[in-house]
């Protein structure tokens, strides 16, 4: 159904479609590439929210060559007027006479109606081709749109042997230079980076990507001014941190998810958020919390808490993926702990991780596990 | 100083001394080439203790090939009359015109006295090629050889998060069958494999090494009428363990360290070994074991117990290298730890390892680190 040619230009869409995945959010990324036989004759990916979606930029550099091409999309061309008229529609102006998708559009209020407008109008269309590919280019979008939940990442650092800081709390550095620099790489791709009162209470953390931390292969392509700080998401269920508490004054949106609103006068960025708490608990119901974080249109969460936070996310189910920084150092088992994981009593119980990925990361070991 | 042709040779002159791997102990693993220019005409390695050195058999398939031909061997030849002649006196007497070794012998009583030899009548020695490599070989020979103590490998085995067992105890399995089937392999390398009473008391384990499970692979250059059981050693220093304990009537050697011998019968294969303890302690002096394990010519000893050995361990200084197996699990801060560590109050005082190989095992991680 898909000839060597068809694999090799979805290939470079998906290519040119990861270019965008440090500045699309809340916008999926996407890579158009359109081609006369196996010439490229205009090719484009979606950049920002706001601006042409990766289709325009393709025919817009096609021209006249567009007439009679093959158009390669990493997803469904859109057939809705939003920020941006419908591509679907834009192919057929151009005469484009195929267009390929790598997969439907997971929105299930919109999936499937770009195809429809565009074999109305009398063009060939085909889907499925690299589709894992396409939707490892936007799990947090896909998962949002499917189940109205983020895609959660997340990010725990650790000795070889599980510990995060000695009995008496002391802990820098564990991990290195290196591996904290891959971490900023993580949060430029998220849509927001959560973490807990208790956290910025003992560390008053920036929780921002700093651009000069990004490494020079990145920074090539992503240039300071486009620069897109996450979101902050702060879980604080007792109202405890302050406006004087340093993210809040950073660039970029901050929300506070609380019981009660706070009596705190806080800048336009910082939005509280109202969670109900947990039955019989003054935790927050984590679960809300991520449906409203849905509904703010975070795709992709990124976690940096403690080891509390970690397995109340983990024991919810609302965990996708664990980002694993291990230092080769020993602590001992009077150490802090990684995760707390309450009422085990049976291997059954524990929960099964899958690795996908390990590499070194400077002197330390970076594990990605899938739940 | 050594030509392409010198490398290649010596490249498989190594490669010959491991099918030595799991036999030669105590001996080392050497490997011997014998080539006019790039024809080879003669190749051995030491299979058995006991049985003929690597350059006799390396001699006998060259025949009078040998006169004018270089000689490649992973270690310098012997000088000395042990249980065969002296191999450099062979490499005389054959003719050979020029000597390769990867490395000088590092028993110090020894050493550099084969090369001597050679040059005395007139070979052409050349050492230090490929010795990185050659010393990879023997790790535990060079390191009794130069310390009078043993090569120490600690196994460990966890969930990510560096937990053994549920807080009641629950631990099986948490390693997949094809790391178990791994650890097979470390063990079938190993001199000895230590153990405490604790881990006896508890799981009456064999210890041993089951050819069944070794693979394919090895099963054909290893085969089962060869199958040499490391000895094992077991930590008893309460005079806990009793002949019943099955690993005492399984194949091979065993050893009871202990501050005083029990008054039970032991098999002929069993040996007490007298060890004082520690200053103020019921605890035996761990290096005293160690000095006392080398002088039973054990050059590598793989070490499976738990967390409490493994901290005493490496708190005392004897572990050369960590092999840890991860399972793709999280057990939760309740579930024990994986190594014993007293009294750390600051990061600087942790232990720092250097991670030297990770690889899948199965689903399960393989960490291996030197100290």
């Amino acid at each position: 159904m898909f000839s060597p040619i068809d694999h090799a230009m979805m290939l470079r869409a998906i290519k040119l479609a990861k270019r965008g995945r440090f500045t699309t959010a809340p916008n999926p990324n996407v890579g158009c590439v359109i081609a006369q036989g196996t010439t490229i004759v205009g090719e484009g990916y979606h950049y920002q929210a706001g601006q042409p979606h990766a289709e325009v930029f393709a025919l817009r550099a096609a021209g006249d060559h567009a007439e009679g091409a093959t158009a390669y999309v990493t997803l469904e061309p859109c057939s809705h007027f939003g920020r941006t008229p419908p591509c679907a529609q834009a192919l057929i102006n151009a005469k484009v006479s195929r267009v390929v998708c790598a997969m439907v559009d997971p929105n299930p209020q919109v999936g499937g109606r770009g195809i429809e407008m565009l074999q109305v109008a009398g063009v060939e269309v085909q889907t499925g081709l690299l589709e894992a590919d396409a939707q490892g280019l936007n799990a947090g979008f896909i998962k949002r749109m499917k189940t109205g939940l983020p895609y959660v990442q997340l990010k725990l650092a650790s000795s070889l042997d599980g510990r995060t800081a000695l009995a008496n709390g002391e802990s820098q550095w564990i991990t290195s230079p290196q591996a904290r620099a891959d971490v900023q790489r993580f949060r430029a791709c998220a849509g927001a980076i959560l973490s807990t009162s208790a956290t910025v209470l003992a560390d008053d953390p920036s929780l921002n990507v700093r651009w000069d931390e990004l490494g020079e292969q990145i920074q090539t392509e992503y240039p300071q001014e486009a620069l897109r700080q996450p979101s902050r998401v702060i879980i604080d269920s007792q109202n405890r941190v302050t406006p004087d508490h340093q993210l809040f004054s950073l660039p970029g949106q901050s929300y506070l998810a609380r019981a009660e609103a706070g009596v705190e006068v806080w800048s336009d960025s910082v939005t509280q958020l109202l969670i109900p708490c947990q039955p019989d608990s003054d935790l927050l119901d984590l679960s809300l919390l991520m449906a409203e974080l849905a509904k703010q249109e975070i795709n992709h969460i990124w976690v940096e808490a403690g080891a509390g936070l970690a397995g109340a996310l983990l024991s919810a189910g609302l965990v996708d993926e664990l980002i694993i920084y291990q230092a080769p150092k020993l602590m001992g088992s009077d150490s802090r702990g990684l995760i707390d994981l309450q009422g085990l009593t049976a291997m059954s119980q524990v929960p099964q991780l899958e690795i996908t990925d390990v590499r070194m990361v400077g002197p330390d070991l970076r594990i990605i596990a899938r739940v």
